[in-house]
């Protein structure tokens, strides 16, 4: 798969330009541009629907992205939220030392201490990579980004690495404000901030990006999914932790297995696991590059109960999309110590501090899978295309007029009309019909709605579905119904209207 | 009007909390709960539905909220985003030194320069309103809150003040990938902050804040609105820098007259000032508390050719939401020579640095505003309530079983649960019947509905009118479409159904 054409076709269509880029740019900081802002709305709005409306019991916040120290310092980020990192002493670039080991030694080091990772970067004579320099010593980088609130000597603040912490502080006010009973659920959409020590590989990585999260709590004496007999047949694909020491492959099981088994560790964490690979089917991804993976014990933080991964099957290689933890009462249990507010539930006669599954959406790297996934190198029809589903594609349909003459223009401008509020749809005279496919395809527009000679005489159009590029002809005053239908699946398309000939 | 029930309200209720309040809280930072999550999303839309995609030449954008300093030099932030601040000498509290000029004095002094203040402040006897201490020289703090990118010594950087300038730094990207002609607009709805010296006023004067601005870019040759015949009767209140020497009070003109007396520049300013007065009028707020004020020169960048801020009336006096700047090309060539990049557009023939015209809205304002003026204090009724339009409101309709018992909980949940993909919608089953009414109004719920033991029988279920409390019965299954009907204003109450007695 060719990544640099995607991300040519993103900047020159409109979905995703570098910020500042008249000034060269701001490493790990990307902008949406009209079609990917179109597109990062529809997507945000289809998780808000689907994880969120659909239940009853998930409630939606919205909290600023910068809090005071003493919160940091209670979610344990202020301590731990960091990279170990080295710099070259002749050229003076910074690495980030575990890294650098891994890719060195194959040895897989996260979480190692700064002083043991000194230690195994002059025993292996590791070098600089840029200039074959000596590393400094390796110490320890904060990657949240700091800033300083109030004038002069301000409230040191920082920018938030997570929405989730919003959600904690908050918990209080929000179980007052909605009389929510256990098991409930607060969801966040918002942009969080790490200051990554070496950004890269396109929107994947960023030091600003776009997070979708849940904070699900329960009580940890009743820990099941009240529906799960519904779903136990399900199947998840899940790299174990035994299989990732052997074939590093993923292993089919029901999500009954995965309970029973205790590979995972609680049934509301197979349903948001088996939910979000629902969903992420529905983003247009083939289940084949869908798989969740089961963190190493070096990867999962010591208050974690179980941490999984959902990754993408990337260009590049596999890589998480949704972190879905089991982060027990952890969160509670620091803000209630370090505030001196009480934050637990009454439930049952007796005071609970609820346990909590968190499943993380990037919806940056979302976006990255989606164009990645959806991009059709297509040599017989001519033109690279994306195959968005209609439910995310920054437009269902363009309306054409076949031609700029006789009064084409002018109908076809009235039907785009009466069509804009009902779907997303453009209007485009510029150039061949051919031309005008090809523009459209390219930023996956689902169908094409051609206006000509046969139009002002019988009020019908062409309608052209970009997937099969076949053509039927219908009434344009069905129009709306029609493109719902065949939107939401509930007709084929060859029999939505009198099919042509190609 | 008592804001300070409304505040309570809004907490007890989950609309707005004080941020990290379990700390303390941090001045000038609040958070949506889960109501005012909802109603914030709405009122997103509302705009982008209203201001964005009923256009056909507004895009939307979505750029970083982070942008290094090269951007903050060339628009002039760095230089000119500043406030003069003082500080008593004796209890060392901080302070705007043009408002405690202003205060003390009565006289209008932002825009004066430093020394300039200092001189007033010791001519004047000014001291310090806390402790009567004396106040320092004055000296310029600039708003901006600054943040460092990348490891050790990394990128000076800024949290943006406004979305504006990501549009500008953006410009030749959106118009290549659009292939926008002039005039054009961009649009952009996000986070901005500012490190106000002392925020105030609840939601008003915050240092995180919610934007929703326009740049709308026009050939400066070619400055005509080209419908501006439909909208020249059409009136404005206007508070004129005449009247603003004299009564203070605002003058009724149509749109003709302000352009023809030269009061407004440009007749695409009329149009986004006359849109916005209907907007606003749309989220519930009655005309009569909706102005628009010219801003004297003192209050006017030296590029503009005119600002008009649109104000609302609040509980403690008019206050700007929208401002409406007439910014020129400054922006665009300020980014050119600085940029060293062609951002001129090539139009007839020739190379064209537009001006633009931008309408910047103030979302957490708004949500002041409309929280202030849908509040109904009602001693008959025994509870307040929130007149919520339907476009806003949290929650459209209610449902409710009339008791606990007989099968109306679970006839009650499946209505709710198939209207629930057709409106916003909650279940209440909680409490006797009139207090579900009091809790459905506070929130500003539009409908309540009630299964009763008619509903086993018939189908049929009442519904009751949140502002006149009458109450209808209808067929359930016409619910959609009647509730439809009349959030669409397409009938009245009264005839929606069969209409009972109080």
């Amino acid at each position: 798969m060719n990544i640099e054409k995607i991300i040519d076709i993103a900047k020159k269509r409109g979905f995703i330009f570098q910020s500042a880029e008249i000034y060269g740019g701001l490493s790990g900081f990307f902008d949406y541009g009209p079609l990917g802002t179109i597109m990062k709305n529809k997507i945000e709005n289809f998780w808000r629907e689907f994880f969120v409306k659909s239940e009853n019991n998930i409630f939606e916040i919205s909290s600023r992205t910068i809090a005071p120290e003493p919160v940091w310092q209670a979610s344990g980020h202020l301590k731990d939220f960091v990279d170990p990192i080295t710099q070259c002493r002749s050229c003076k670039s910074m690495f980030r030392a575990d890294n650098l080991i891994e890719e060195a030694t194959g040895k897989f080091v996260e979480g190692t201490k700064a002083d043991e990772l000194t230690k195994i970067i002059k025993e292996n004579r590791i070098k600089c990579p840029k200039c074959k320099g000596t590393l400094s010593d390796v110490r320890i980088f904060n990657l949240m980004l700091k800033t300083n609130v109030g004038p002069v000597e301000g409230t040191n603040a920082y920018l938030r690495p997570e929405t989730a912490q919003g959600i904690f502080t908050n918990f209080k006010n929000i179980l007052n404000s909605t009389r929510a009973k256990l098991p409930f659920g607060v969801a966040q959409i918002g942009i969080s901030y790490r200051n990554e020590i070496s950004p890269r590989q396109w929107i994947m990585r960023l030091r600003e990006f776009n997070q979708m999260e849940i904070e699900f709590f329960f009580n940890p004496k009743k820990p099941e999914y009240p529906n799960f007999s519904e779903i136990a047949k399900k199947k998840l694909k899940i790299v174990t932790r035994e299989e990732q020491k052997k074939s590093g492959k993923a292993v089919e099981m029901t999500a009954e297995d995965a309970i029973e088994k205790q590979i995972i560790p609680n049934q509301w964490m197979v349903y948001f696991m088996l939910k979000e690979l629902d969903w992420y089917q529905q983003l247009g991804l083939p289940v084949e590059v869908l798989r969740h993976r089961h963190m190493l014990p070096e990867e999962t933080p010591h208050y974690s109960k179980g941490n999984f991964d959902m990754e993408i099957k990337f260009d590049f290689g596999w890589k998480e999309v949704v972190g879905n933890a089991y982060r027990t009462d952890f969160d509670l249990q620091t803000h209630m110590k370090h505030s001196g507010k009480d934050l637990a539930v009454a439930e049952d006669g007796e005071k609970i501090v609820p346990h909590v599954i968190e499943p993380s959406f990037g919806l940056d790297r979302t976006f990255y899978g989606i164009l990645l996934h959806c991009f059709v190198e297509d040599k017989k029809r001519g033109w690279d295309w994306f195959k968005f589903p209609a439910k995310i594609a920054p437009y269902i349909a363009a309306v054409y007029p076949l031609v700029s003459k006789d009064g084409l223009p002018e109908k076809a401008k009235e039907i785009f009309n009466s069509l804009k509020g009902c779907f997303g749809v453009f209007y485009d005279e510029a150039g061949s019909i051919g031309k005008r496919y090809a523009r459209a395809d390219e930023i996956g527009t689902n169908y094409c709605i051609t206006i000509d000679y046969q139009t002002l005489k019988d009020n019908t159009v062409t309608v052209r579905d970009r997937d099969s590029t076949k053509q039927i002809r219908v009434e344009f005053k069905k129009l709306p119904e029609i493109i719902w239908k065949l939107t939401n699946k509930e007709i084929e398309f060859e029999k939505a209207g009198k099919l042509l000939k190609d």
